[in-house]
């Protein structure tokens, strides 16, 4: 098969290792996702501020659109009646949806847990919904999702060892019942289980190694990035990653800061999303080369420079940060849509770089390189 | 000169008529302005949702900036230090600029009017600023403005007859003075008068007449669009439209409503500036060949079709108005951006429109036809 060729399964591919960092693809129907891949997270069929032309030609392979708000607006049934998700939102890459299982603890009221399911209320309009493991699956499919997620139970951080094991283990039987759902789904897209464990090093390696038993397509690690400090997420994915077979792709959900996406690729992680780009985005929070720059800041104020001289993207090389600064002052849209682009590109960026490197075995090189740039910082512009 | 060739100067030709509608060009060092023309509202440098790569492609050929905003922030002197409004916000081609007079009236607080100028409270952070027609031609040389207008008095109607006499006399007092203070800005560069007399006949005829004494490179009709029904608004430009020079542009501010851009154009009018593109773009309000189509509407919930399938623009003819109707509803950025695109594409269609049809000859049939069009309205998907 050469490269250019839709493959018509699911697989992964391994092109190089440098330590436990890894590159290579994922082959699906619709397209290969360069990995480590950072997913942008279309949460209701947007990602927001953006035109999909410039989520595609910042680099981005798949996004991720969520479950939970999806099956509330517009409806997965309405979706598909539609044509699915893709035509719906006019993105014809791979598209990964989470379970709907994170957002239903985190933003529905009045939720009842049981063995089965959990029923909850619409945070939008208060009504009264179930989601199941098989449900989800459903949704995810009528949704037409490529690569998809069990439901589990995402416990926050700091919890019980108890609290964290009883989710866990109800995880598993879960995602037993995901995967027998998801065989009627169409050849060619992936179910992945979800490791859990709080952050109990034992319930994480148990959760991980039962998971690996059931053959998934792919592994996520869920549950983490979840309030905990940095060094439990990393000493997580450095206990979780032995025991998950090297020839699957690992999703490292809901993460998270650049600094966060290179720790998490030494340490053998393939796959990203968050809203982080976004979200900062949206409150004028700029990721650059040269750090974080927050373009609320009055020194930005007559400062011509643009976000990064360099760079191929429009919204970091065109735009004065002096005209940034403006519109975030106005709280006009186009400020929220220029930074929201310029985060998403420099997410991109970053993880092309960590793919050439690690082909290169110049991981940690890059690693340091990259850290220097941000500590650099945001010089002032007498300096600059 | 061949077509493509910039002017050094500004000027105004008259390509054709039809009845008492014109079309023609306005020439300025920065480029053409094929008119009629529709000059979308970049408020604080921002046409409101919109890149201006999106602006230009849908046809516009000139822009407006509001000296009132941006006098407030960012401030003119900063723009002029960054190198004027072209460059801060990054249109290349003519802008034209308000007096500022008219946002004082409205937005600002314990406004205190006398003959040299205003003083009044910002309604962004309280401070003081002055307004004279000399610091309003400052201010709007600051920005470099391509096309200026004097500082006028603009009353609200309906009003008495006493009130708008005054301020039109006013308003005639502010033009020797604008004229004089714009003397020494560079070549090329036009100062347009205004004409008030709010709905006083023998008023707006007055004052047509001084300031065509004045010789004005153009000419605005100011105090229009301000409450009045749209029957008072048209009699008043057939009023003052013969006492305008034929060979200089006449731009009708604040203006309107595709109807009354139609009609106004009838009636002699070359230019039309209005937020109504943008601002219904932003209440899910879209403007299309079938009329106005509400995407805030449940009937659109399913509905693949896009806006106009016909048309050139994306935002019209790719997007579903399913898919609208559930950004709309989701209040997601993208939705807002994908409508005030489509209507201000709508709104520059219209015009091309109306510039082939005088030229034509058929301005009467292209006006009846369009008509036609936004009466068949916006069919339920099972006439479709």
């Amino acid at each position: 098969m050469t490269s250019d060729t839709p493959a018509d399964t699911f697989s992964f591919t391994l092109s190089a290792t440098d330590g436990a960092a890894r590159t290579g693809f994922v082959s699906t129907p619709r397209g290969r996702i360069r990995t480590p891949a950072f997913m942008p997270v279309g949460t209701v069929a947007t990602v927001k501020g953006l035109y999909f032309d410039q989520v595609k030609a910042a680099g981005a392979d798949i996004v991720l659109g969520n479950t939970y708000h999806l099956m509330l607006r517009p409806g997965a049934e309405r979706v598909a009646k539609l044509g699915g998700l893709h035509k719906f939102m006019r993105w014809d890459g791979p598209i990964l949806t989470d379970s709907g299982g994170f957002q239903v603890m985190s933003l529905s009221s009045l939720r009842k847990m049981t063995e089965q399911g959990v029923t909850f209320r619409s945070h939008v309009d208060g009504a009264y919904h179930e989601m199941s493991p098989e449900r989800s699956v459903e949704i995810q499919g009528l949704l037409g999702a490529d690569i998809q997620m069990q439901l589990d139970e995402c416990v926050r951080l700091p919890c019980t060892d108890e609290e964290a094991e009883r989710a866990m283990r109800l995880s598993l039987r879960w995602a037993e019942r995901s995967k027998r759902a998801f065989e009627t789904q169409p050849k060619g897209r992936a179910l992945f289980g979800i490791v859990q464990g709080g952050a109990v090093p034992a319930l994480r390696v148990e959760s991980a190694r039962a998971l690996a038993d059931m053959d998934f397509p792919g592994y996520s690690i869920g549950g983490l990035a979840v309030g905990e400090p940095q060094e439990v997420m990393l000493a997580m994915i450095e206990t979780v990653a032995p025991h998950l077979p090297t020839t699957k792709p690992r999703y490292l959900m809901g993460v998270g800061t650049p600094d966060d996406l290179l720790e998490s690729v030494a340490r053998g992680i393939d796959m990203f999303d968050c809203v982080m780009p976004t979200r900062s985005g949206r409150h004028a929070l700029a990721f650059t080369r040269f750090g974080r720059i927050n373009l609320k800041n009055a020194r930005h104020a007559e400062d011509p420079r643009p976000l990064d001289e360099e760079s191929d993207c429009p919204a970091l090389r065109d735009y004065s940060r002096a005209y940034l600064h403006h519109l975030v002052r106005c709280e006009e849209m186009l400020g929220a849509m220029l930074i929201s682009w310029a985060n998403i590109h420099y997410y991109q960026q970053l993880m092309a770089g960590a793919r050439a490197a690690i082909a290169a075995g110049r991981y940690a090189d890059y690693v340091a390189e990259t850290k220097a740039g941000w500590a650099r910082g945001d010089l002032p512009l007498w300096e600059g």
